[in-house]
């Protein structure tokens, strides 16, 4: 039912579709990591099942979970949420799970990349991550996608964005750190995502946000709205550390074109005002050797543009900052009139080290 | 998606098909217990593998695995074969699954019986099971199907057969034993029966095969092949202790009438010739407390009928018995004319302690 394929997306006229496409449905891993989510990951899970629950008022969502959750994810979880035994390290499916790719028949298979904890034995975030690795096959093999597995290429979801017309935007921090494919060159591994991601261009940002701890993934710092349009991480405030990361993106997009020759629109959009871990939430973390530390005063990777854009929806992180939770709503409901943007408080996630768009996968419907 | 559903089937219009009944596809457990399979569970998981492969020419199979197994079996089984997490104390899906029920409309649904290993702390086979008793709501819930829940009542799959017409056939020896709901009486039993299948007539042979450790469940003994027709275990050796369980139940099923007043008519499928476990068998399972032994010279419980009936076919158990295995496979050539009879050695699973029809589960297509 599900094979695993030889060859490439490209070579078999396979690309990675919009975010703003139709999904099929949306992928949720559930969190228990104690290491990584205060108080016995009580808080995060609640705010995942927020998540979840936005989410499936716009098409279906299933979430995976460990065996030893599974009874206490099904009680949580409305009826309306599928929720599958699913064993993982940390929840975090946007990198983990699978790159959907789709063809102009509608056909839908799955890129199965290598995921080492973002750093593997360099600067990941924990050991071991076998569990996670298996999370996109385990994934197209349930649904009876194909899928095209890379064993000598390590990448995350969250790394990539495609605009589903030809081109793919990274950061160049993540896509060229030490930990990911360190044997290759920047001009190897922009060939790999253009015959994985089926994309003629890829844009390299220099960075992504201040302190994100995936290398600065390129999906908390923009996001693709439409072909030729994205919105971006922003401050005004030219002393914030996020200034001068924000800037140069900005810079490098006004400076260049896509697969399809045109101008990109840049949307900005203001970051929150300082997360900074409080002492109550810090001491709710176990402390566990070779995992990253939670400390009291830590500031978080906290952007709006780590959103999930849904059918007919943007689910947005809002952070209890109420100027710029509104500033966000605003700005992107003008950038997607035809959808309702649910905001859902996200703080709890954010703690943890990803936001909205990291911890989902879009299965689009290839329609 | 998959709602828990309140009611009954039968009140709500639902029946369970009979097996040959049309199906959706079949589910199969993985096999790993080193204190029931022998040798690391490595000759029984070739044998579950033969099993799967030998449906999945008829019907798509699905093979839950506990986590720690996924990568192993994936690699053994073939492409053709979904394999999906799915964790399990053992693999008698027969048993932990969840009996499916339909309607009119051909829509299907679960009933997921209370699981505790055939006899709990009375007479259970192993200790814990919680695992084994979640895999009907699981499987409920991957397929996206609603189920009844049965927390007060204790139910085994290979202790019932459905004709599909309004008739099921169980054994006392098992639904009446003390480890099953001893504070219920036969009547109880039987309206629940009539409750949850959807008949409205229950036929109860007194014993099933000698020897089985599942308090001699009906389908080792008989299987409807047809409305008002069934096969029987059988042997024309009067000293065989099997000969008086046998002799019993075809006396019983000559005086019965099923629910539609149809006189039964049977067909005899002579037994196996002994099937005893070897020395070398025997020292390949790990000795663990509270498990039940597999010990030097026992006999299984070896029987034609625990066959499974796929789509257009019939997979039969073969013990190399040259006569009696070829005699079998006429029998039920002559039974199903239509089907091809394909026959799998099945010694490796006796060996365990049930047989092809105890490790399978159809989910009926509702067509």
């Amino acid at each position: 039912m599900a094979k695993r394929l030889e060859g490439t997306p490209r070579a078999d006229g396979f690309r990675m579709p919009g975010e703003f496409e139709h999904h099929a449905g949306c992928w949720i891993l559930w969190p228990e990591r104690t290491d990584n989510w205060r108080n016995g990951a009580k808080p995060a899970q609640k705010a995942f099942r927020d998540v979840a629950k936005a989410i499936a008022r716009f098409e279906p969502v299933t979430v995976g979970v460990n065996e030893s959750q599974y009874s206490a994810a099904r009680e949580m979880l409305p009826e309306n949420i599928r929720v599958v035994e699913m064993s993982n390290d940390d929840s975090w499916v946007r990198d983990c799970g699978p790159t959907f790719v789709v063809n102009e028949a509608g056909e839908v298979r799955g890129v199965d990349w290598s995921f080492n904890a973002w750093g593997g034995l360099v600067d990941g975030l924990y050991f071991p991550w076998d569990k996670d690795d298996k999370v996109a096959r385990k994934i197209c093999e349930m649904e009876g996608k194909d899928s095209y597995r890379l064993d000598d290429f390590v990448l995350e979801g969250g790394s990539i964005h495609s605009d589903g017309d030809g081109t793919a935007i990274v950061t160049e921090a993540c896509l060229l750190s030490e930990g990911r494919n360190p044997d290759m060159t920047k001009e190897e591994i922009e060939q790999k995502l253009k015959d994985y991601l089926g994309v003629e261009k890829v844009l390299w940002l220099p960075n992504g946000i201040y302190l994100d701890e995936t290398n600065e993934h390129v999906d908390n710092i923009v996001h693709y709205v439409a072909p030729g349009k994205l919105v971006l991480a922003w401050t005004d405030d030219e002393s914030d550390p996020q200034y001068p990361l924000s800037k140069s993106a900005l810079d490098y997009l006004e400076k260049e074109t896509d697969a399809k020759g045109r101008k990109l629109e840049i949307v900005k959009l203001h970051i929150p005002d300082e997360v900074l871990i409080t002492k109550e939430e810090s001491e709710g973390v176990d402390t566990v050797d070779g995992t990253l530390p939670r400390e009291e005063g830590d500031r978080q990777a906290a952007s709006y543009a780590n959103f999930y854009i849904a059918n007919g929806a943007v689910i947005l992180p809002l952070f209890g900052d109420k100027i710029h939770d509104e500033a966000a709503k605003k700005t992107l409901q003008e950038v997607f009139p035809e959808r309702e943007i649910v905001g859902v408080f996200a703080r709890e996630i954010i703690l943890g080290g990803g936001n909205i768009h990291c911890i989902t996968q879009q299965q689009p419907s290839g329609q």
